[in-house]
């Protein structure tokens, strides 16, 4: 079997099996946002890392270098933030063309420091290989957490509401955007795409607050990534289309650019929101955290029994037939 | 300035000296074989992290993928043997080219978890993405150590004696072999350089028993890393060729492969042997160990004056002119 007919998830899970684990200070390994190391009584170490190729992640003329550094990290700090941890130390191993100019890496690690220093984060090391070919990305994102606190994709049960932050669908947009040759600078949606906001501060109050069941980022679509909640743990998950949060912006747009006017929120990648259930009577205590953050938690759906499996229900609450659920690498 | 003109060193350098640390809770950041991050009164963290390209770290006709994944964690492992730690988590990140048999990488995980097995390291996690071109393999392990027994490259003293394990330049030359088509199987020194044994258990003890001053592997050479102890540890350093540890099958097979019979044991990288100086005091705790542990432990010269720079004497102890002293990714 090729990897491309077996996708990534298959993949995964595969790998996950093989890798059985009896280690006590294991709380959680394959299959999160991030792995779970019990440290001491009350806190655990996450870890999680994400390998970004030129020319299936990014393009370099879709962004300087500095806000590819930028992106790179922060695409590591939104799992952090979907475990509700804090993020402390990473590790970046490149893989770099020859002809690469050292102005490149040094914007390129420039980006990844400014980033760093707004979350509190250092730099420990590394490695760096030379690339016949095309920059390769691996960083290694070290944070902690307190272990009661901490959410995974598994907490979710039926009944329970289905929250995401801010916007969804922008990230999508922007690389249609840029796809179509729009300049990075002009356009809000482009820098949706291009530098994403790692939700940190939000992630942490969630878990701190103990309102949310479950939680993960939404990295390659909505639709995708609640699959692997309602997998998880073991539920259904309804989605009502016009709750959707959209931004003025996507609102402009979007009917310019793709035939649906809901896909690019129900189903477009990287919008590094965080998507979380909230059993009913700890509701009004998430409308309080975003109010106080100052950032949209918007209700979109409920968890269901798991024999009603996924549903997305139109605005006069017709079932919708889903042509795409999500992003595939492979 | 292009990346292949400024060399790995250099770059490295200046991405440490663009990320200064200020957390009290890192004991050492980039420059060694592994950073260290406080975990409590007694216990540290070791975090290390390598990418391997194909074509540039790897060939698949060179070895079966079960030997590769071995040969990709023995890398890592090696860095944690260096610091005298236990390795314990490890996150592997793969870009994979479309045309990629599932086989292969089924085989390439069985030989990481063989080898993690034989540690008692468990994988956690990782990432991965298609790749258009070659076959990346980025691991991230995880490791702790007694915190006042890490080994670094900056312990070393004027006086000390340098130590090696096991032998020197087996896997130069059998990577020499392997590019003039022989047959991995059959070959003692193919072996060295396509599964390359990590010295955890001697890292350990020699961590353990205080009787070394600095420490770090050799992956690019001896004489290449031994410049690292001396720079990091502000000393000079004498090697003396006669004493170098050379295998049967080294001393056979290098005349028909090397113009000098000393440069592949010098300057060929890969040997995952572990260099380290040890107080002239501590000379018979070293061959105790090295007899307890059924490991070579060679005495091949001596730390002196940083102003003596870096020498190596022939048999006749006539100093000599290196044309090599390393091996360079760029």
């Amino acid at each position: 079997m090729q990897i491309n007919k077996l996708g990534e998830f298959g993949l995964i899970e595969k790998i996950a099996r093989s890798a059985a684990v009896s280690d006590p200070q294991v709380v959680k390994a394959i299959g999160d946002d991030a792995a779970v190391v019990s440290l001491d009584r009350t806190a655990c170490l996450l870890v999680t890392t994400d390998i970004l190729k030129e020319g299936i992640h990014f393009k370099k003329a879709f962004s300087s270098p500095f806000v590819l550094g930028k992106k790179c990290l922060a695409v590591n700090l939104s799992d952090i933030a979907a475990m509700g941890g804090t993020p402390r130390y990473y590790f970046v191993s490149l893989a770099i063309p020859p002809d690469t100019q050292y102005g490149f890496i040094r914007e390129l690690y420039r980006g990844m420091n400014a980033q760093a220093r707004r979350f509190g984060v250092q730099l420990l090391g590394g490695d760096t290989t030379a690339s016949q070919d095309s920059l390769v990305v691996s960083i290694t994102l070290l944070g902690r957490a307190v272990k009661r606190q901490v959410l995974y994709r598994h907490g979710a049960g039926p009944g329970d509401l289905i929250f995401v932050t801010g916007t969804l669908g922008d990230s999508a947009l922007g690389l249609m955007l840029l796809e179509k040759g729009v300049r990075p600078a002009y356009n809000v949606l482009v820098k949706r795409h291009s530098d994403p906001q790692p939700r940190i501060e939000a992630g942490r109050a969630l878990a701190c607050s103990g309102a949310a069941s479950a939680m993960m980022d939404i990295s390659d679509g909505l639709a995708g990534d609640l699959r692997h909640i309602m997998k998880q743990s073991g539920v259904g998950a309804r989605i009502f289309l016009d709750r959707l949060p959209l931004s003025a912006a996507y609102r402009r747009e979007c009917p310019k650019l793709s035939a649906d006017w809901y896909l690019p929120a129900l189903s477009g990648g990287e919008d590094y929101e965080l998507l979380f259930t909230v059993p009913r009577r700890n509701e009004k205590r998430v409308q309080a955290l975003a109010g106080k953050l100052r950032l949209p938690m918007t209700c979109i759906g409920e968890i269901t029994d798991t024999k009603q499996g996924f549903t997305v229900l139109d605005e006069r609450g017709k079932r919708l037939r889903l042509r795409e659920t999500g992003f595939r690498h492979f």
